[in-house]
């Protein structure tokens, strides 16, 4: 039964000693054990974008009693390419006020990384909060210059946490020369980085990756992405982060835009509880360090180097990688669920129908109980495009509509062409018990020539579990 | 701890005896106790419209040992005039296919009335489906009309249940003569028909009411209403439906005008998950059954008459009645939340933000565990009119707006133009403690010359047992 707890309820950070953080064995998380199905997602080693640091410490933010880090510097060597994408969301934080404006103000260029904290929102705090984190950049900055007088304009601000709190400013203008001394290039210290962006996440997230491009394929381009758990925290908000890195060369602009293009195929295709954070934001820096002298800087102009396109599709693996990370620690989920929307004339309209079917709560909710809920489906799938400049369209069509679940190469169907199929409850059932679930939305199934694009969203059932986190009220 | 049913879970319908579902003592509704917070919603009493008759039998559409009624007429006994609002869901039942037909055929004009099912809603069926409907609608109307010969164009057609099945239309067909035989106009036989629209409702919905017109003060009309909860039953959909009758007399064009205007203040202002049925519609039937020969209909053309004026008013109250019973028996619901969104330069602006407000889970999941969570709703106002008409127009200013939360008289404000207040935890506690809670976003305050439009929404909150009613995952 559910028992109503004191009010109000604030969710309890951990309180384990600082080494229970180190992972060595991946047993305990911030004091709470990690999920077993969670640890295989926790790297053992990483390949680092040279000429990045990256480095972590207990500020205080977090409240007290928690002992993980809560204030994180990445800053490349030597200045580098910048680009961010932000919440669009009205009410939106002092960070994302104050890094909005670094990227306007330098177009990019010159920048050195993002000072982040966890454990306090800054949002709803006014031009107080304001000048909290225009000071919190930019005393990160003059530190990471060794203390020589910097213009304050080359570190990005991300904060997440509670929200409509001031930032604790002087115990993080305190502690981030001390930071800065302890800053390093290893799997630790990306992972200890990793561990401080976190709130109500269950395990750190943290990848990297090689890769090459077309035109020097014997240079080895390394990728590194932190990011952090989505989710709301009861009672107040948190948020999605992300930062990434690497140490192929390019330009500002061509950043900016590989950026949006992976951000739109990734965290734009997450979908936890519909909600909008006021402080979600994903920056990027890129410093070169591994290209040799005459490696030319991936570019967007005068038109997209076939190093352009061939980044674009490897960030936007990565960034979708990451995005998957955060949804697989969705508060109180049980279920890792993809939406594939296919044969849609346009990628947005899929995007957008795959959108509206990550948020149906009923079907979200049949999901936990292991039910396919199909019905649901076609249900969101029947207002997708209600009111958007996609109605009327045509795009869908019911006779030409077909639902299934996929379960590695094999396929069920429970609407052919808009006609219900009888299925093998026995499969289903295999299916609807395993961790992820695909559903496939074919919009024109059995026609001749068809519309091609595709849309994939990635979510998570809504359970018993994300109600007692989000409401304080457990069940015992 | 949550214990998992066997799967797949079917909600099961009760199967006390018929005589439960009278309600003498309203001890009972269908073999469940009714709601001791809902008991006082059940009418005694009732003023019924004159030159109604209204039936209702068990005809087998609900599942086997259900013994509630589950078919039901309601029909003017001269020709009246009809008007109808529909979901716009692309995957709609069968029944809105027909009725909407009737109306495009019609232009409301003739009608006599409406037969309606609960227990099976007839989509996905394709042609057969269609079929069905138009044979319950023919075959009803034919009865009404005590056999004779029938256009078959003078009753529409609703049904709510489960998806994805075909009606059991020949039992319909059976029960509809017997049924016809035992039409009548007192309170019992609109009790009944309440209990034969419910599906998942945990007591009947019915409400009727007196006024007069401006051009006959003298002359009592009389308004009767019956609905049905909303939610989606599990594993499969139900739906919201409205049937209105009254003895004003009422011109067809009138009529439709008067219904969706009433309906986008009602109907269209209430949220329970988000989600949007395939089956939903609300009809109205007018047939001057009251009114003295002498007396004009309420009329739009070829301008609006006073009448019309003031029956808009007298109809939409009485809708947000309705509609207000519907969201007080939402699935698994322990709040019924009123938000009131003003200082809006339209009210469709007020009336979106309030609608994107009503689907926020995380603020919806706060509430149930008592928390105002204001928060909660600064996020979604910010985001509330991303990508709609209304983006760019600076309707939101974050330094212009404030929330509270009412509680009668008493105004507490969590956000006073833009900036967090210091509250009253005693008096936020009680606030949160009533099942009725009302909280309002001023997005002027402060401001001289203010924007007047306000909108009102009612919805719910998020609960373990809305999980466990719509997952099947129930908590042990």
């Amino acid at each position: 039964m559910p028992v109503r707890l004191p009010y109000p309820q604030l969710r309890a950070f951990s309180t384990k000693p600082r080494q229970c953080a180190k992972f060595d064995k991946f047993e305990l998380y911030g004091g709470r054990p990690i999920p077993a199905n969670k640890q295989r997602l926790i790297p053992t080693s990483g390949s680092y974008p040279q000429g990045f640091t990256v480095g972590s410490t207990r500020a205080g933010i977090k409240p007290a009693g928690n002992i993980q880090p809560d204030l994180v510097i990445v800053a490349s060597e030597t200045p580098a390419s910048g680009a961010a994408v932000f919440t669009k969301n009205e009410f939106c934080a002092a960070s994302v006020s104050v890094s909005r404006e670094l990227m306007r103000h330098t177009n990019g260029a010159g920048l050195r990384g993002v000072v982040a904290n966890a454990g306090c929102a800054n949002t709803l705090t006014g031009q107080a909060g304001l000048d909290d984190a225009t000071a919190m950049g930019r005393e990160a900055a003059r530190c990471i210059s060794n203390g020589m007088a910097d213009n304050g304009n080359s570190l990005m601000v991300m904060h997440t946490g509670a929200g409509a709190q001031r930032l604790p400013i002087d115990n993080i203008l305190h502690h981030l020369p001390k930071l800065t001394k302890t800053m390093g290039n290893t799997h630790d210290h990306w992972l200890d980085a990793a561990v401080a962006l976190s709130t109500t996440d269950t395990y750190p997230k943290l990848i990297s990756r090689t890769f090459s491009l077309p035109s020097a394929s014997a240079t080895k381009f390394s990728l590194a992405g932190l990011t952090k758990g989505a989710g709301m925290v009861h009672p107040n908000m948190a948020t999605t982060l992300g930062i990434i890195c690497t140490d192929a060369p390019v330009t500002p602009p061509a950043l900016q835009i590989l950026l949006k293009g992976a951000a739109s195929r990734s965290y734009n295709c997450i979908s936890i509880d519909g909600d909008t954070s006021t402080n979600d934001m994903v920056t990027m820096f890129a410093n070169g360090a591994a290209a040799s002298p005459d490696q030319p800087a991936v570019d967007i102009s005068p038109e997209p180097s076939v190093d352009f396109v061939a980044f674009q599709q490897v960030l936007s693996e990565f960034m979708a990688d990451m995005a998957k990370l955060v949804v697989r620690d969705a508060e109180g989920a049980s279920k890792f669920i993809t939406i594939r929307v296919r044969g849609s004339p346009s990628y947005d309209a899929a995007h957008h129908i795959a959108s509206v079917i990550s948020r149906s709560v009923l079907w979200k909710t049949g999901i936990y109980g292991r039910d396919p809920n199909w019905h649901g489906i076609l249900a969101a799938l029947g207002y997708s495009l209600l009111d958007t400049s996609f109605a009327g369209q045509g795009i869908i069509i019911p006779e030409q509509t077909s639902v299934s679940f996929r379960d590695g190469a094999e396929t069920v169907k429970f609407l052919d062409c808009g006609v219900p199929v009888p299925v093998d409850e026995v499969k289903i059932k295999q299916i609807m018990d395993k961790e992820d679930i695909e559903t496939i939305v074919d919009l024109r199934d059995g026609t001749a020539e068809k519309p091609t694009e595709e849309a994939v969203y990635w979510t998570c059932d809504m359970t018993h579990d994300f109600i007692s986190m989000n409401s304080g009220v457990e069940i015992r």
